[in-house]
């Protein structure tokens, strides 16, 4: 089986980094154990660096929005360019926390951002590259940002309202719904019960592979 | 007569600095008195920290074009919503050092990049706020990186070869010649004539406002 780019979805507190731990567990069942890791925004140096002014800002600068969906943008082409399509090109598994998805729900469905430009600059970006697999660990605003709230400081997007995290949920259905490449998994279960689910999921999906 | 935003542009070692010199000296002779500088890119702490990681790049990373452009319009729409807008909203002039049409020569002209994206970045940053009058200061790269070389250490974009620059020329010239808003100097004259044309040109087109 060539390799492949699976990326795992979801609002904060969703359950993303347990999630990882299970795929890799689950590749690893299977054989695969040349697999890297990628987070989004972020991945390289350049992308670490627009990670930190996208998450922080800049003290006293409102950061607009048009500025937010330029600088994810420019992280993702260096870390696809930079860092996925070469580790796809040598035969390594990448797994992804977060890829275009993200900006999809977030910026187009939570911030509402033109659906002319976010088309743009996917294709300008991205072209036809798309992740092989997305694991959508789908919860409740309500209940992911308690879990987030949980593990301490929230970042300046962790700090939106409800209605925001419910529009981007609701932009994350819609977009599962209408790509069979995404899988939705409900992660409001007990954690068990979500790896379980997810662990069962991967495991068909590399079967329809082979 | 309303505050305007007039821009200086050309190539590198076209003479920018000494034209804003002249451009200020010149209003401040027709009572124009409250008047902010921007550079491009840059400008606000978000932008500056953009400007930064666009002229110096990261170490051992390749900054790829689509990250370039993206990079870029981050900054001018923080540049243009924080501070220009706001500037000319009180009733002050803005002279910039470089805007929107450096972007069109270099990125659209000598990096060749898709005129699509292009035109999608611009609409959705500026929509229609342009600069009042553009002084197009005109150069060989020839003379301009010579310049540019005596001035000290060249950034990473004025690395580029000299076919990167007679490139961006060409679409300084042909986006110049097809906007009655821009207005070419040739700055290849000695220092003198130059600063006499850029002053008469601005002088002519304060009379045609009033």
């Amino acid at each position: 089986m060539n390799s492949k780019f699976i990326v795992i979805e979801g609002l904060e507190g969703a359950g993303k980094t347990t999630a990882r731990e299970a795929v890799v567990s689950e590749l690893q069942r299977h054989g695969i154990n040349d697999i890297i890791f990628t987070r989004e925004p972020g991945g390289t140096p350049l992308a670490e660096k627009l990670r930190e002014l996208i998450k922080q800002g800049v003290e006293g600068e409102r950061v607009t929005d048009s500025a937010e969906l330029l600088m994810l943008y420019a992280a993702r082409v260096q870390l696809v360019e930079n860092v996925i399509k070469p580790a796809l090109a040598r035969g390594a598994w990448v797994v992804g926390d977060r890829h275009d998805l993200s900006s999809q729900a977030y910026q187009g469905g939570g911030r509402g951002m033109d659906a002319g430009l976010m088309n743009s600059l996917k294709q300008a970006v991205l072209g036809d590259f798309a992740p092989d697999l997305t694991l959508y660990l789908d919860v409740t605003p309500q209940i992911g940002l308690q879990r987030a709230r949980a593990r301490g400081e929230l970042d300046r997007i962790e700090q939106e309202s409800l209605n925001f995290f419910t529009r981007t949920r609701e932009r994350y259905l819609a977009l599962a719904s209408a790509d069979s490449r995404i899988k939705t998994v409900d992660a409001t279960r007990p954690l068990e019960q979500v790896t379980a689910a997810l662990q069962q999921t991967l495991t068909q999906w590399l079967q329809e592979q082979r």
